[in-house]
C-alpha cells in the first residue's frame, strides 16, 4: 500500500494530536476526573472516525476503559493494539517553557503534557487503520483496541477489567504503542520492561507535634525516625538493602549483557541528559544494567513538619515517604511489597510507629521471548520503512498491560512506539519529534501486513 | 493597694482578652501582615486606656513593635516589661476542637491561638499598671512597654532596634511576661533559656526530576542524599553527631543538677502528656537536664517529590529540611551554624548538591544571676500573693529578647508569666486559665512596689 492517505492528512493528524493533548486527562488528581472521561470520549469518536467498530467506553471502578474492534477478516490473526490515554500531572507549572496543555510546535517537536507519553503514539494505530480502511476497504488482519486511561497511575482497574472481558479481549497477540528508542535514527522495539511496587510509610511519635523548647532532647521525632528508616533501605555503595531483595532476581547471561552494554551508548550522554554530576547505583554493573536489568529502589516523595516560610521549632509527629521499586524477571509486586514491609518493622526506632500501605501502581516485570513471531513482524514492518533493524530495548520502566495480559490472557506484547527517550517523559517540556509522528503512521501501516505474514 | 479595681473589672479584661486573641496575628504568614499590624494597634490602644504615655506603633524592617511609658517618678527604678503580641500559626486547623481565633471558655479555661502564648500575659502587666494609676494617680517605678510582633519567628527586628533605641529602652531592669510554671499550684519565674539556631538545607541532584523507570538504579535521588545527610546529625543513642558541637557547652554542677532533678516531676508524666512511647535523648542525663540545660537539634520539617495521592515513580532532584538546635550557655547561634554547615559539607554524598540556609529565628542562651535584686523583687511579689516561693526555672525555650537585652543594652530580665506548661502552646487546643489570669494580675500589681522596694 503507498502512503498518499497519510501524506494527504498530515495536517489533520497534527490538529488532531494537538486537541487530544488539550485535554489535561491527569488520571492522578480527583480533580481532573471530569478531563480524563472527556480524553477517552475523544478517543473513542476518534476510533468511530477511523472506521473502527463496536466502539465502546467501558466503566470501570477507576477511569473509562475504551474498547473497538474490526473482525472482517475471518480466518485472519486477531491483534490487539494498547494504549493510554491518561497522562502524568504537569506539576511544577514553573518549570515549563510552554504551556503543558496548550501544545505548540517548534522547530518541528510538538510541546506539551502527553506528548510523547503517549498521545502521539496513541494515534499511530488508529492512523493506521483508517489509512488501510479507506484505500482498501479492509484490514489485513482482524484487530481490537483497548486504552485505559490509568497507566500513570500503575493501572489499577485493568486487571478486573481483563478477568471480566476475557473473551472481548481475546487475541493473537498485543501491540502496544506505549514504546520508543534511544536515538531518532536507532528504530527499537522493547523486549523487556521492568516491574514497579511501592509502598507508602508513615511515621507518628507523639500524639501531636511538641514545641522544640519545651520537649527538645527527649522526645522521638518522627521525621528524623522516617529518616532512618529510608536510610536503612540502600547501603553507601548504592545497593539496595532490604533484606532479601535480590533473592530471586534472574541475572542475565554473559552474552546478555555484552549484547546490552555493546548497544548501549552510555556514561558522558547519561550525565548530560540528566544533570546529575556522578552516576550512582550497584556496583559491578553498567548504567545500561542498572537501568534496564536490575531492579531498583527510590523514594520518591517525603513530607512532614513545616514546610513554610521562616521557622516553626515544632517536634513533628507524623512524617510520610513513598517508595517504590522497579522489579525484574523472577520479582513479584507481593513478595517486594512483602521484604519492604519487613525491612520497615525490623528498621523502625522503638520509639516510634510505623505505617507500610501498599501503593496502588504494581506492575509484574516482562519479557517477550526472542523467537517470537510478533517480534519478527515488527522487524520486517520497521525494515520495510526505515530500512534498518530494530534495536531489541530492554526497558526499565514498567507497563502493567504486559504483565496482566501474559498472566491472565496468556497474550504476548510487542511493542512499538516512536518516542525517543530524550523527549521529556514526566518532566516539564515534554515533546514528540513530528518527524518520528510520520514515520510511526507508515510503519504502523506496514506492520498491519506483516502481521498477517508473520502470525498467520 | 488592695485589689479591688482588679475585682471589678475582671468581665471587661476578659472581654478584651477574647477581642486580642480574636486578631489572628500570626507572625511567620506573609498574608496575616495586616492582622499583625492590627494585633499591634490593639496593644497600643490598650496600653493608652491604662494610662501609659508616649505610646507609639513603631516600625521596623519586619512587624512593628509597641512601645510606651510612664516617667513620673523621678529618682525611682526604671522596669522595661516586655510581651509579643503575635502568635503561632494555628495550623493544622482539623486538629482543633475549638476555633482557634474565635475564643471560648469552657470549665474556666479559655481556649483559642494565643491564650496562653501569650496574649493573657501581655495584658497582665498592663492592667497592674492600670490599677495602680486608677487607684493612686501613680506607679511605684517608672516603667517602659516593649511589645513585639515577631517573636514566633526569633525576632529577626529586634536588634537593630535596640541598637537604634538605646536611649528610649534604657533601664535598669527588664520584665519578660512571656513565662510560666510546670504546674498550676507551683508559682515560677525562669532563671535560665535556650538559646536558638538553624539552618534549612537545600538538595539537588539532577537538574530536573527524572523517571525511576528511565533512570532509576543509576542516578542519585535528592531526598536519598538528604535522609543521608540528616540521618548523619543523630547518633542511635540521642546524642548530637555535629562535630564539636559539645565543644563549648557548660556542664551544669553537681549541685544544679541535684536541684534541677529534685524539682523535676519526671518520667511517667512527661510520657503522658506527650503521647510518647519512649522517652530518646542524650545518655546520662535526666529528662529535665535534657529539656533545660543540655542543647538539641531537631528535624522541623522536610519535603521533597511527589506528596499528593497515589503514585509517581519520579526520582525527585530537589528535597529540603528545616534543623533548628536550642542551645545552652557557652554556645552561640553563630557557632552552631557554622558546625551545621560545615556537617552537612561532610556528610554531603558527592552526588548531590547541598545548600545551607541559615534560618531567621536566632537566640542567644540566657542566665539570670542567682543574687539578682529583680528575683528578690519576683520572690517577694508572689510570695506576697500566693504564700508561696516560685521555683527557680530552667527552660529549654527560647525568648531572644533576654540575650538582645543583656547583649546590646546591659540590661537583665527577670521572667514572670501565668501559663501552665500543659496549655498547648505552640499546638491545637492551646489554652489559657482564667484563675492564672487574675492570679497573675494581683501578683503584677504587687511586683510594681516590690521592684521600687529591691531595686532602689
Amino acid at each position: 500500500m503507498n502512503n498518499s492517505f497519510l501524506d494527504k492528512n498530515q495536517k489533520r493528524f497534527v490538529e488532531e494530536l494537538k486537541e487530544f493533548m488539550r485535554i489535561p486527562s491527569v488520571s492522578t488528581l480527583p480533580e481532573k476526573k471530569g478531563e480524563v472521561e472527556r480524553a477517552a470520549e475523544w478517543v473513542s469518536s476518534r476510533l468511530q472516525t477511523a472506521g473502527i467498530k463496536n466502539v465502546k467506553t467501558m466503566e470501570t471502578r477507576g477511569h473509562p476503559i475504551v474498547y473497538g474492534d474490526w473482525l472482517s477478516a475471518p480466518g485472519k490473526p486477531t491483534v490487539l493494539f494498547y494504549g493510554h490515554y491518561d497522562v502524568q500531572p504537569a506539576e511544577p507549572f514553573e518549570l515549563w517553557d510552554y504551556p503543558p496543555f496548550d501544545p505548540c510546535i517548534k522547530n518541528g517537536r510538538i510541546y506539551g503534557r502527553g506528548a510523547t507519553d503517549m498521545k502521539a503514539n496513541v494515534l499511530l494505530p488508529i492512523i493506521a487503520c483508517e489509512s488501510w480502511l479507506l484505500e482498501t476497504g479492509e484490514l489485513p488482519v482482524n484487530v481490537k483496541f483497548l486504552f485505559e486511561g490509568e497507566e500513570e497511575i500503575g493501572s489499577p482497574s485493568l486487571s478486573e477489567f481483563m478477568e471480566q472481558n476475557q473473551t472481548l479481549l481475546a487475541s493473537d497477540l498485543a501491540v502496544s504503542a506505549d514504546s520508543g528508542q534511544m536515538q531518532e535514527a536507532e528504530p527499537a522495539t522493547m523486549v523487556s520492561l521492568r516491574g514497579l511496587a511501592g509502598v507508602q510509610i508513615d511515621v507518628q511519635s507523639a500524639e501531636g507535634d511538641l514545641h522544640s523548647g519545651l520537649y527538645g532532647g527527649a522526645v522521638p521525632n518522627a521525621i528524623q525516625a522516617l529518616t532512618n528508616i529510608l536510610d536503612s533501605m540502600k547501603r553507601k555503595d548504592g545497593s539496595i538493602a532490604i533484606d532479601g531483595f535480590y533473592e530471586h532476581v534472574e541475572e542475565r547471561t554473559k552474552q546478555e549483557r555484552e549484547d546490552m552494554n555493546k548497544n548501549y551508548t552510555g556514561g558522558e550522554d547519561f550525565k548530560k541528559s540528566t544533570g546529575v554530576s556522578h552516576i550512582v547505583g550497584e556496583p559491578g554493573y553498567t548504567i545500561a544494567e542498572q537501568t534496564l536489568t536490575r531492579p531498583t529502589l527510590d523514594v520518591n516523595g517525603i513530607w512532614g513538619g513545616f514546610q513554610g516560610m521562616g521557622v516553626k521549632t515544632v517536634i513533628p509527629s507524623t512524617a510520610h515517604a513513598k517508595v517504590t521499586c522497579r522489579l525484574v524477571p523472577n520479582q513479584t509486586p507481593d513478595e517486594v511489597i512483602e521484604k519492604l514491609r519487613n525491612h520497615v518493622g525490623a528498621h523502625t526506632p522503638k520509639e516510634v510507629r510505623a505505617k507500610v500501605i501498599p501503593l496502588a501502581g504494581r506492575a509484574y516485570p516482562y519479557m517477550l521471548p526472542h523467537d517470537h513471531p510478533g517480534l519478527k513482524a515488527v522487524e520486517q514492518a520497521v525494515q520495510a520503512v526505515e530500512k534498518k533493524t530494530p534495536a531489541m530495548l530492554r526497558i526499565g520502566g514498567s507497563i502493567p498491560i504486559t504483565g496482566l495480559l501474559q498472566n491472565q490472557l496468556g497474550v504476548h506484547t510487542v511493542q512499538l512506539g516512536f518516542s525517543v527517550f530524550d523527549e521529556g517523559m514526566h518532566a516539564p517540556n515534554e515533546f514528540y519529534r513530528l518527524s518520528q509522528f510520520q514515520k510511526g503512521q507508515k510503519v504502523y501501516v506496514q506492520l498491519l501486513q506483516e502481521l498477517n505474514n508473520c502470525l498467520s
